[in-house]
Order: C-alpha cells, then sequence, then structure tokens
C-alpha cells in the first residue's frame, strides 16, 4: 500500500506533527518516543487508493492531514462511503486489516492530499502491551467507528433516499462553509450507495423545489434551510 | 441491565463453561483465573431485553450460552438486526459501550435463553494490561464485529430486499436443519429492516414462484435450492 509510487517519504518529524492533538499530545513515555522515532511520514495524492479489497495492512496508520475515505464497492460497480479518517484519527481499517478480521473487503483511498504517520507493527504491539493511554485510544477509536457504521446501517435501511440526499447535501455546504459543492452526480451516488441516473433524478427534483440548483459537475445550494425544509415537507 | 427480575445467578464455575471453547480454554495466568473467581454467570430467559440504547454498560460479558440479537431501532419502530453474538463470544457492544463509543443506540435481547459470564470491570482493564492473548482476542472479536457491520451496510445498499428475504430463510432453514421456519412476517421485518406488509407481499411472491409454504405463523421451505434459484431467475 505505502511504497507506491504517487508517496514521496516527508522529512518531518512526526511528534512535531503529532503534537496538534490533545489526544497524541497527551502520550509520552520511552515507548512512545521509540514508536515515533521509527515512525515515518508518506504523502499521498488525492485520489490515490490506499488499501485495497483484500489486501492486508502492514503498518499501523495515523491521518496527519487530509481526509481518508473508507467506502465499500458493489460487484456491479456502486459505491458506498462507510466513513471517513480526518486528520488526528486512527485508521481503524488498517487495525482491523492487522487483526485479520475475517471478509473485510472495505477499501481507502486518499480523499484529499494525506500525509500518514506510518508505524512499524512491533512498536504498534509494544505500545498496546504497555500504554494504557494507546491502548484505551485505540479501542476508543475502532468503538466509535463500530457506532458510526451502525448509525449508517440505521440510515440506509430506515431514511428514504431523497432525504439522505438533503442531509448529505445540507451537510457538504456547512462543511464548506460554500454553497457551491464540486461534487459530480457520480460522486453523490458514490457516497450513498446509489447510481447516478437515481442521483440526478432526485437531484431535478430538489431543484424543482428550489432547494438547488444545477450545472455541469455543480450542485448550487439555494438555500440549506431550503433544502431540509422542502425535503421535510415531502417526509410521510 | 443484569439485575433484572428474569436474572438468576447460577453457582457454576465460569471456567467449566469457557473450558468448551479454544479460544479461552487457552487462556492461562494469575490474572485471568483471579478474573474468572471474581466473574459471576447469570440466566436470562429468551426475550429479556439485555442492554437497552443509552444504556451504560458496567461489565464486561462473553455469552456462555444462546444467542444475543443486537438490533437498531427506527423512530418509526422499524427494526434491523446488526449482528448475533453466540455461546464463546465477546458482547462487542458491551465492550464499545464502556469505551463510550459516541452516539451508540444499538440496543441487546436475548434471542434463546442465555448464560452469560459477567467480569467485573476492573479485572476487566487489568487483563487488556497483562495479557496479550485476552488483549488480541478482545480486538479481533471488534474487528470482526466491524467487518460483519460493514457487510450488512453492503447488503443493505446493494441487495434487493427479495434477494435478501430469500437468502435469509434459506440460511435459517440450513441453521435450523428443518424446512420449518417458526417466525412470523413481522419476525423477518425485524431482522431485514423493513415492514411486516413488504415481507408479507414478499414472501407471497415466494410462495407462487413455488419457493415456500406459508400458514399462520409459520414459513414452509419447499426447497432451498429452488428459493436460491427462483429469486436468482429474477435478479436482472
Amino acid at each position: 500500500m505505502l511504497d507506491g509510487a504517487c508517496g514521496g517519504h516527508d522529512k518531518n518529524n512526526p511528534a512535531t506533527w503529532l503534537d496538534r492533538f490533545p489526544v497524541w499530545r497527551a502520550m509520552s513515555g520511552d515507548g512512545w518516543q521509540r514508536a515515533l522515532d521509527a515512525s515515518t511520514i508518506v504523502s499521498f495524492a488525492a485520489g490515490t487508493p490506499l488499501l485495497q479489497c483484500g489486501e492486508q495492512a502492514e503498518h499501523f496508520v495515523i491521518v496527519l492531514h487530509g481526509v481518508v475515505r473508507v467506502y465499500e464497492t458493489a460487484e456491479s460497480g456502486r459505491e458506498i462511503c462507510l466513513y471517513r479518517v480526518r486528520s488526528g484519527e486512527i485508521c481503524v481499517l488498517t487495525v482491523s486489516k492487522l487483526l485479520k478480521a475475517k471478509g473485510l473487503c472495505a477499501q481507502a483511498i486518499a480523499e484529499q492530499d494525506v500525509r500518514l504517520l506510518i508505524m512499524p507493527l512491533e512498536h504498534f504491539y509494544r505500545l498496546m502491551a504497555t500504554s494504557e493511554r494507546f491502548r484505551l485510544q485505540l479501542m476508543a477509536a475502532m468503538a466509535n467507528c463500530l457506532s458510526d457504521i451502525m448509525h449508517l446501517v440505521s440510515q440506509v435501511s430506515f431514511q428514504r433516499l431523497d432525504l439522505r440526499l438533503a442531509r448529505f447535501i445540507a451537510r457538504l455546504a456547512r462543511q464548506q462553509s460554500s454553497s457551491l459543492l464540486k461534487f459530480t452526480h457520480q460522486d453523490v451516488a458514490n457516497e450513498l450507495g446509489t447510481t447516478r441516473e437515481v442521483v440526478s433524478r432526485l437531484l431535478k427534483d430538489l431543484e424543482h423545489m428550489g432547494c438547488v440548483r444545477l450545472s455541469r459537475g455543480n450542485i448550487r445550494v439555494v438555500s440549506v434551510e431550503a433544502l431540509q425544509k422542502g425535503v421535510g415537507d415531502k417526509t410521510q
């Protein structure tokens, strides 16, 4: 995964990067220092596949900068986003692959340019044995990931797709602090686990309702409130 | 959770129960023995709620006998089964609640009569610190649970409901080694995250296709092969 042509080693000190995150700044001790000394920082450009279905993980990974998208793919080629790993967070998919979880077929891709801290396995296992703080941090990351994916099961099972679409667009607009979303209809489909055709049809409905304005490769949010209200009015 | 009126303490020795499972039989050492000495065995009748949404966990739990069903509920009352915890397995939901995972709202119920090993938290945390085998066992359970739920996201997102229904019925018939399934249409709906009405309609389709025969409170599988083939023929 981590020796691809797109990766370039960075000379920066891992400790300097991790110091920005309270949970990692609170780590201390010789074992932690040795683990950081043995770790490297690797950069990948947006769009680089980081972990494929069936591929084994060979390192413990913390995202230092950027966003990693973890997703599942159907035989039909349809995708659904499972969760994202953001700066300061542990890549739980990597940990699960290290633990050889059965039948794990999720994939990871750099959604933005990313910098990753790559820790050799012997240091990961030593920290697990010696640092209660590290252990709890890791297990909390796994528990939170589990909670997020259980929530996704609820959403996919119980929420109408037009509602999930409207909420996704509203959330994106808030996160980007911009009404102009550079997401193609295919990107939205890959987020929600549906097809481009279905997304295009639902987006047209939202346009007719005055919630969004569509143009090539762009979705402009007219009003987050209108988006939420418009779809809410349709809810039975 | 564990002091409800339905629970009755069992005098049996936890070690005797755990000895049936290779992963637990392989555990040894003073710490493990002390943890077992401090643990209790509790029984609950089928149908007893074990962990509610919002409720905190106060013990580490291993299922010794029977099956625990972990599920999510929608505001509308619809349910979907997330996974089951079977004898010899760790209740990962409890562990996630111990770790105070954010927004965790899954619930657990005894699907059959169950016996649970209840371990006080101080022993759980001590084993985490001192036993690599215990630690890896716990983390593997969390990783496998994550993998199962990621797989469920794929199924719910990408598979047609009639196909999921047919596969569920075929799996039940194989597991029970019986063609007569004592599952109501509501039970099936709660398994798949849909409504009784939808399940009844899809089951009638399967009956017309000669895959099952329906009677009050029962589903009789005419042929597992016919069930799989019949639905397969309808797949686009």
